[in-house]
């Protein structure tokens, strides 16, 4: 690449941090750029460059918004007792996108992790608490859904809130754990061991 | 995506105009950035914002570079009578990535293509046609590498360009075409017929 200028380099260099660009791509992504008409570079440059200082975090469940408030927080046609704690953003807009769930959301910002350094202090779990200990003084009855991933690290962390939520002592408190099981449409003889052990402990009668 | 942020969104969008990047990948790179230290976007976005304006075409050859003269044209290493004729600047870093060429090159700037419009006028040829015109007053040895692509176009793009020098009637102009045939490490049983049948056309002494 010696010969390229360095404009370019400095650039394909920046690409090549993003996640699932190698130098190819990046080197693909920079030539493409050159080829398009200045006011999309222009646009895009800004937009990136502006992202972080235009993105806000909801005040009440740290999904990202534009204001203090997130939509789901800021839409009276969510239900404010029915709380579904999810790990990350990505998380939330996949419940999102299958539409149909009426809650709101608690994002914690990861899960429980000792090997990368994560604890319970590190995650939004005492805002949790105080946010449900609150509710329960104006709500007759919450659920919080614990909808963090089913690895060890989600389920651990699931563990963990559920103890916590448990010991404030609430009555009326739901505390509701996502299904798990053989994905649909999925095969029983290619599913792996710990998901066939979930689906037969997880069956139900029909 | 309904719930997430105006400011996401619009990037996520310009993100997908890229080549190789879907609705998925555009939303991981957005939310990789919101997760990056505000220095990296911010530089990305300035880099990206004026990568078109900082990016030069080289006078001589149609290089890209950061003046004038590109890096090749201008280091004085390099044989000035041997141009190897490519059809984009990613042709010419293949080669330059090889290493051991020592003649410059000629960028056409792609390949004749009736079928997308691209006639001879609409490449660097006339350009390619008085450079070596040109380079015949002083050289007394030149030679011309057609290295446009082993495809349709790239065929009849060298083919027309080899009529055109040929037409000048410079004595001591050298034409040459890059060798086509199996690539090195395949196998003749996986070979398309069409590279088959150029490799026993191309067959050299041993």
């Amino acid at each position: 690449m010696a010969e390229l200028p360095k404009s370019i380099r400095d650039l394909v260099e920046a690409f090549e941090r993003l996640p699932g660009i190698g130098p190819k791509s990046a080197t693909r992504l920079v030539f493409y750029l050159l080829n398009t008409p200045v006011a999309y570079t222009k646009d895009l440059g800004q937009m990136v460059a502006e992202i972080k200082s235009k993105v806000k975090t909801c005040k009440v469940c740290y999904n990202m918004g534009e204001d203090d408030l997130c939509g789901v927080c800021k839409s009276d046609k969510r239900k404010k007792n029915m709380i579904c704690v999810v790990e990350r953003v990505v998380d939330l807009l996949a419940i999102e996108n299958v539409g149909g769930f009426v809650g709101v959301y608690h994002v914690l910002g990861g899960s429980i992790n000792p090997l990368d350094h994560v604890g319970p202090d590190d995650l939004k779990i005492l805002e949790l608490i105080s946010r449900v200990k609150k509710l329960s003084e104006t709500e007759d009855e919450i659920e919080v859904i614990l909808a963090s991933n089913p690895t060890m690290e989600g389920e651990a962390t699931a563990l963990y809130i559920k103890k916590k939520l448990e010991d404030l002592g609430i009555e009326n408190l739901k505390l509701t754990r996502i299904g798990s099981g053989l994905p649909i449409g999925s095969d029983l003889e290619y599913a792996d061991s710990a998901t066939v052990a979930r689906a037969m402990e997880g069956r139900r009668e029909v």
